[in-house]
């Protein structure tokens, strides 16, 4: 039986995720391609190779060449110096847009994450309609991505899910990622779903697992049909409370952003 | 042990559902009194047959006598020339509804369709105070039923739970139907919760299963507490995805409502 | 110099609102054609006359050849019989947007009424976008056009606003009208707004003057540019308070739609 | 292994809810200090008991110290002569809270009502940002409780999680009460959330199991990660509708507080 | 020619705002009823004078004694000891409602605060809906009155507009003041509106005149009809700008409820 | 007397609105810092002049020294190939905020754009916490300004009003301009608010006259006082319409962003 598309890039390949996917995504496309500015090693059955620098436009515009949808994982998925934040996601990003328009390519999952809204406290509940509140330079780079995303959308109906990933880790490494925490399972299967729902429009989708606690709520992106089936609910007891609460002007426990807000900005 | 109802109208009882409830409602009524344009046969025990034209007033009226409740599900359900949705849905209605008033009938189901909201796209979720935007003429003639269900629940009190029913047929014959599929049971319960809660008001309720993919959000009906059983997830890999995007103009793929929409409007 | 439109059409000319307009209006186009089902005279310079049944469709059919655009004041404006209403109101604007489409018109203003939303409390302020509430089988009736247009919009792309007219007399007849006033030189400036603003999609304006009390918040229909000049101000002291409260089960001073509401529904 | 916390105060102990919390809540503390204006017998391992009038500022001044958090249960849980509201509830509730600043205390749990909200209709869900609508003067106590646990919050960063409690027996009293269902082990696991939720702010949660009809809209809390595991669906059959609708004016089938409304208020 | 009531009570007629209504509310009624715990003076053509403690609830109902409409301006207006204000402010106005309730008085008007709601930020907009967030004691007292309200209208019908008083001086006595500056004479003109308006229900309305910034809409008020006709732009060049910006800790100019807040709580 | 500001730097001096602002903004700080890509000519009596490429991070860290407030009207105003945006609109506005932040800086006036939201239709009304919808490179690059300009006010308490202007010039060059219209006197005194204002937060303005027509709603920036003077009736009669409607794919009459949106985006 043929699989549904015929040719899926992924970029970011050799980033922490890209190596999770690498093998998940297989049933989906008759080839992978795999990017990455790092080395990929051999392409195996079913995959092919692209070393490219997101930056260089004339080798994202090659690397799209008979592409037929998207998963961009690729970029700085931490704080860094805004050199850094700027060349691979934001002119990385664009250069991967404008690819994507210039070679006919319809449908782009792309990696955004909390941190595109990591100012909201901890005892907020929020949606994918309010405003965006990024924590750090690399969460204003994230936001960016989802205003281009969405630019394309609105000019030249180019569909994008914008996945804001909480914590995808193999488990949780602090309590605040009892909340956010977001198991490879259930990312396969958001990815799957934005792949091959009919039509997504530009969607903005929380990456979550069906965890106890939520500050996020997905009801505007149901049309995915996307459903969570593990929590983080299993972890219990890796983070027993201490009743000591955290102090008032303590970061990691204010903002859903948590510590990771304290990286930033830097400028040389 | 007594039934809760004395007697239970239902009306379009030839029709595709009404042949679904014909029995599945006897447990709630000592008498069933089923009635349609069409030939209904012989009464089984239980039953009280009347066959009944909608438009004609008198009819109407006297079929009303006697009746505790009401599941209106008769009329035309699916697009057709403007003179027969007229006769059948808007003047069968109004016709209905002044019996209901007349006959002190206190609680009323009608079966209206996800067609009174099919222009919305498959990308939107709404609720039940989002204004409709019906697909067709059918669907404007849903959207009728509801305002002058409104208009008599607010001028005498008279009850109505309007269920715009998805997809309700033994299994999704697209991929559209994965999301607006209602299996029999979960109409069922949710016409018993619509029967026995104390008090509904006027409140609309999508009817749906409990699909993964959701354009529809029940919230605001919570208090009927229907919760539906059912499932498309059983149904999966019947509309395998193909990579394949639907086209910008393709409506079957952009609105709810689905190819429904390009049968309207008719008229002579 | 050139007038916008070549010929608008506007129905129910012989009406109390349609006598205002007959002449205001003729500063828009080379030729108003006017039509109602009563007797409207001769023709005046730049008039047509064009006596026509809105349930008759072939006629309307006829009546629209050459129209631009449509100002819908026909049908009747107050409760009555059902059938009545079902001819004038529900055949009667069906006609007119078959006939619309039928001949390419683009533009309509339909005359819609407060009685649309009446059964709201006169101590509730709404908005465009608040579920309708009709009061009456003529409220009934007109939220059946505002649903169709609706339709017609989405279907095919003709425009048109509904004016929820609220009390358009030369002076107010009871104190609520002090809140739902509505000058004849503000419905003019409403339906010239309706009509010369480049796009207005499908938009519902409350027709009110800049009365001091407000149950109706125009904001959604900010684009439409209009602004009201009059205001119920001037009429202060017809109507001077006793401090004689009315009773809990007073109508005419709980609901938005006042005493209109004790006259329906008519049934034969 | 250490309790999380070292001292808990329980007020109310020796009341219904009380009765039933005291022996759940010890895994969370070294000492549980139990507290009622009745007596409360021996103190058992773990437990401190400290008879206390609440209206008596400097008794609750006292029986705050040492405390780590408190679990507000005390006061009168009924509709009462408003001298009696007063002094329980009210001026109970504010030496509470000045003593819990004074003594540096920073997390309580308020025992607040579903009677804040019982004016809602039940045909009406809400949210915790709905405005509340008390139904008795004890339940415009409950609303002063909460309005000054929002201002010691805002003033003095001190957290407070207030809980509408529904109905919370070991099994429904009646119809009503299979919505606002709350069982004792969900009462339980929501102050567990509530006292080990890192940062709560200030929450307002509705107290009630995964019942199928639903009032109330907890997302706004989502942050406690409460997820109630009961369900009033066991107690099916205990109230099987019988078909005859509850009158207009049948207050305990209008309202979400239920005939309790009728209690209130009551002056000497 | 009669006036439009028979007797007006005017509570804390001897406080600041009362001595400002005391002649401006004659035109209303045949009698004003002034009332204060201090001592008013010789009773004036058309006046009666009740000297009564508003926390004697004897005293209270007597005073209501042939009553048409009461302007509740008693009690205390300042941050206070808790025991001042639970005696003047929550019991007063407990006995206030129960003598209005008793002598079947329809329509109250409650001088609320904008201390209920002090503690949003200068940099927010809300409106009637929005939850309290009391600065104070005696904001959290204005919010009983306001809760205590409804419920007499949720439960017996009885009206009242609670107005939400900003800065009702001869003029703005720092900043802060040019956006909560509320001219008497739009004080006048919003009480003459809350009593003569046939229908108010429970109407919380923001007390200000049409000054350039604003913080708070009374869009869900217009059915009140109330315009103010003053501006604090009259003040402009009182509080020029220096261009040192307020510290971040500066609660005068951070929260709505300014300096103010800082006076509570106060207990003994 | 002293003026409220030691020394505003204004960006983009040389630019269309930098050139109406230079002797506009004098009375409001001793010294008046012009700066831009371009030669501004001599400095003239209160201003010193800075020429300076925001994308050179050293002159824009040296430029902030002893500066009070900032007026970001720098970088690209128009579609432009994206290199250039991102070189003046985004790494220019990076470091400008960079060295904001260094030097101690408390308050911008950021120049964002109607470009930011063009993608909303001429017929919706909008307001400041609707998404964003950028209608080409540029307006995506505005975007960013005014996430990063969040991100300094939620991390490091910077305050920014982002004032997306709307056309702002002698008169309006197109009738959508009737709509954006913002005269030059209604620009200088929505920053001389956004400057003056004790606190602004981060607030988004939007940049229009008291037009006839709205799409924007400022309810939202209601503390900053800002009051339109002029509106774009004055230009009535400049445009006046024709009754030949746009067609359904004309860009400039269906999006906000009008046809600017067919320049972008523009790639090498």
């Amino acid at each position: 039986m043929s699989k549904p598309f015929k040719r899926i890039l992924l970029t970011g390949a050799a980033g922490g995720l890209g190596k999770v996917l690498r093998d998940r995504i297989k049933p989906w496309a008759d080839v992978v391609r795999l990017s990455d500015l790092a080395d990929l090693g051999e392409a195996r059955e079913g995959e092919e190779i692209v070393q490219c620098d997101l930056a260089d436009k004339a080798a994202v515009m090659k690397m799209m060449e008979g592409v037929d949808a998207v998963l961009h994982f690729g970029g700085i998925s931490v704080e860094a110096p805004f050199d850094a934040i700027l060349s691979a996601n934001i002119v990385g990003t664009a250069n991967l847009y404008e690819a994507v328009h210039k070679h006919g390519v319809r449908r782009v999952v792309f990696a955004s994450s909390n941190h595109a809204i990591g100012f909201y406290k901890q005892t907020e509940v929020i949606d994918a309609d309010d405003p965006v509140r990024p924590d750090t330079m690399y969460g204003v780079s994230k936001c960016f991505g989802e205003n281009l995303s969405r630019y394309y959308f609105d000019r030249f109906g180019i569909e994008t899910v914008c996945i804001r990933i909480g914590s995808s880790f193999p488990e949780p490494q602090s309590a605040r990622m009892l909340v956010t925490y977001f198991s490879y399972d259930d990312l396969v299967e958001s990815l799957r779903c934005s792949l091959m729902t009919a039509k997504v429009g530009h969607t903005i989708l929380f990456g979550m697992s069906d965890n106890p606690a939520k500050w996020w709520d997905n009801r505007k992106a149901g049309h995915l049909g996307f459903v969570a089936k593990d929590s983080s609910t299993k972890f219990n007891g890796m983070f027993p409370p201490s009743g000591n609460y955290p102090a008032a002007d303590d970061v990691g426990a204010t903002y859903q952003g948590g510590p990771f807000i304290l990286n930033g900005p830097q400028f040389g």
